[in-house]
């Protein structure tokens, strides 16, 4: 009985494009090994189909998107400070504007140093930990807005919304996700300066880790929460935290891991309502596209979250496995192109 | 023609008073070489007496610190967890109280790594830079408020207050510091998700540009700040930034460059309408209270800080000079207790 997997793939820009190719490399060569076959769908989005066009994110392609199992996306962003490129035209109007129409209310960000990776912590840290950041509400909103503007008076504001609801259900998953792990849990707030939002947040944790008596809970300040990354990563097993924090933290994470080169995330709407998104979390960067210096790997691992988040969860290992063994084996010095990296982690996953 | 200084001590609990004791010793040590005086009033607040009396910041209390030079603060806070204590009691209460009511908007966190100190990041990085945190506005504001609270409607917010007035003043201070320094200033915000308050901070600091054309301006998102500090922490010589992504990349700092024990901060008022306040950025440790292990160097180079701020910059040259060198022949493995660092860098400075 085979399985057939509709994914669209949003490239986007400068090198989003070429490491989602070897990503979906990757997907069609481990797929037949699980009775399963990929169909994907191609979709231009990003900074280069804005500039030229006006678009952002029609909704036809909106709708278009929904009707698929799930979405590999690359990287979309413009070339650094480009006055035509205003702040937010892309993160709002089409990443957001995904994550929130389709309810990607967990933003899935695993960090792991992998053997034979650098980090620039000294010693060798165990680093393992996944953050569950919520991805639906807090300060990524959009709501606030500017009065006065340009004006001696102006007032800009921004309004963090945090809802009984929103906190529940990403509390739930991140409990969940810790009872399948080593059984930590770490809230990363900042309930001692925002006591409205750290109150629901904190009441929320306590009162669902009733639930879960084998999950262990622990509270860190995000302030806090910085310094243990850098000094104590072993300290976490799952964090869950709100949209911002998580943002933050995250990037630090990827930054202790081998960077953000390396680090993957999935935009996952647990509910199944909508099809989730995976990413690398890192961006276009206009500066090495088209010289094959773009690393895939974090594509690729976005790729076996995918996997995993469709159920299967032996391709996704296998996947993420083989991504391990390359990485343990890439030597200083030595350099592959995007595609060569891509066609060894596809050859190795598909025998 | 000699000065004297009045100064206010808020030792606070635990190791507060511990290493302002140390501080003070050393300010009192240093002093008589710049033909000043030192007079210190006591104040006893934080924690212990919120548990005793139920007060946090009596409003005599304000009226009594305000007439002061300045003031030296140790550490608040009680031991972890305290449900007497709950959270945002002293934060609101006290020290935020002070910082918005003397209007401390320039809240100075220098991070630089010593010779001599480690630090938890591979190589030998060179570590120099200023942090210049807004201190009146941005999430610290309080508003916001709870719904519906404890059901499962509950809706709760936070938002994030930023003036043309807030933001042009810190800016301002932040170009002048870069002036001072290596004349690089960097905005670190989130203008792409908070559109804004990032509208607000970006054209602020494009327009007060024009007026330093020997500064050259960069920008980062927050979560490409928190990589930076631990890939490439010497890009950074002055930072300018809102009130919560300060609080956050500043542990991040203190972490790279030798832990919270070590990193000092003013909460200033540059205008003089209202005295400044100096502490070291760590809290109140009730684990090692009365141990004598507490590290009073971050209380020492805060008030290093305040004599800056006071417009003995000499003095405050041989304080953290004295630190520096006290610093580099610490040698691993042996203990010196507070009072005995204390004891060691007074004696230094005095001769
Ligand atoms: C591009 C931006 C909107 C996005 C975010 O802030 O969530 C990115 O930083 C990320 O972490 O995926
Ligand atoms: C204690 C808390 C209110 C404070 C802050 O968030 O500003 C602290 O973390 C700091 O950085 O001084």
């Amino acid at each position: 009985m085979s399985r057939s997997i509709r994914l669209a793939v949003i490239g986007g820009d400068y090198i989003g494009p070429e490491v989602t190719a070897e990503a979906v490399k990757v997907l069609q060569a481990v797929a037949p090994s699980y009775d399963t076959t990929l169909e994907t769908t191609d979709y231009d989005l990003g900074a280069n189909r804005y500039l030229a066009t006006g678009e952002v994110l029609p909704d036809k392609v909106l709708a278009e998107l929904r009707d698929h199992d799930a979405i590999l996306l690359g990287a979309v962003g413009g070339r650094p400070g480009d006055p035509n490129l205003p702040p937010g035209i892309l993160e709002r109007g089409l990443l957001l504007r995904i994550r929130f129409e389709f309810d990607h209310y967990v933003n899935l960000r695993p960090s792991k140093l992998f053997p034979g990776v650098p980090s620039p912590l000294a010693g060798e840290p165990e680093i393992d930990f996944v953050v569950v950041r919520e991805g639906t509400e807090g300060l990524y909103v959009g709501n606030g807005g500017v009065v006065r503007k340009d004006t001696p008076h102006e007032l800009a504001t921004e309004i963090s919304i945090n809802t009984a609801h929103g906190v529940d259900r990403v509390v739930r998953d991140a409990f969940r996700r810790a009872q399948a792990r080593r059984g930590k849990l770490t809230l990363v707030h900042k309930t001692n300066v925002l006591v409205h939002a750290g109150g629901l947040w904190s009441r929320t944790v306590d009162r669902v880790s009733q639930e879960f008596p084998d999950v262990t809970v622990d509270y860190l300040h995000v302030d806090a929460a910085t310094i243990f990354m850098v000094t104590q990563p072993d300290r976490f097993d799952v964090i869950v935290t709100d949209n911002l924090f998580g943002d933050i933290i995250t990037d630090l994470a990827a930054a202790v891991t081998g960077g953000i080169g390396l680090a993957a995330s999935g935009n996952v709407n647990p509910d199944g309502t909508a099809p989730s998104m995976f990413e690398p979390v890192h961006g276009s960067a206009p500066d090495i596209a088209g010289t094959g210096k773009a690393d895939p790997t974090a594509a690729i691992l976005s790729a076996a979250l995918l996997l995993d988040h469709l159920g299967l969860a032996d391709a996704a290992r296998r996947v993420e496995d083989t991504v391990h063994a390359d990485l343990a084996e890439r030597t200083a010095g030595t350099t592959r192109t995007t595609a060569e990296i891509g066609d060894a982690i596809a050859s190795r996953v598909a025998t």
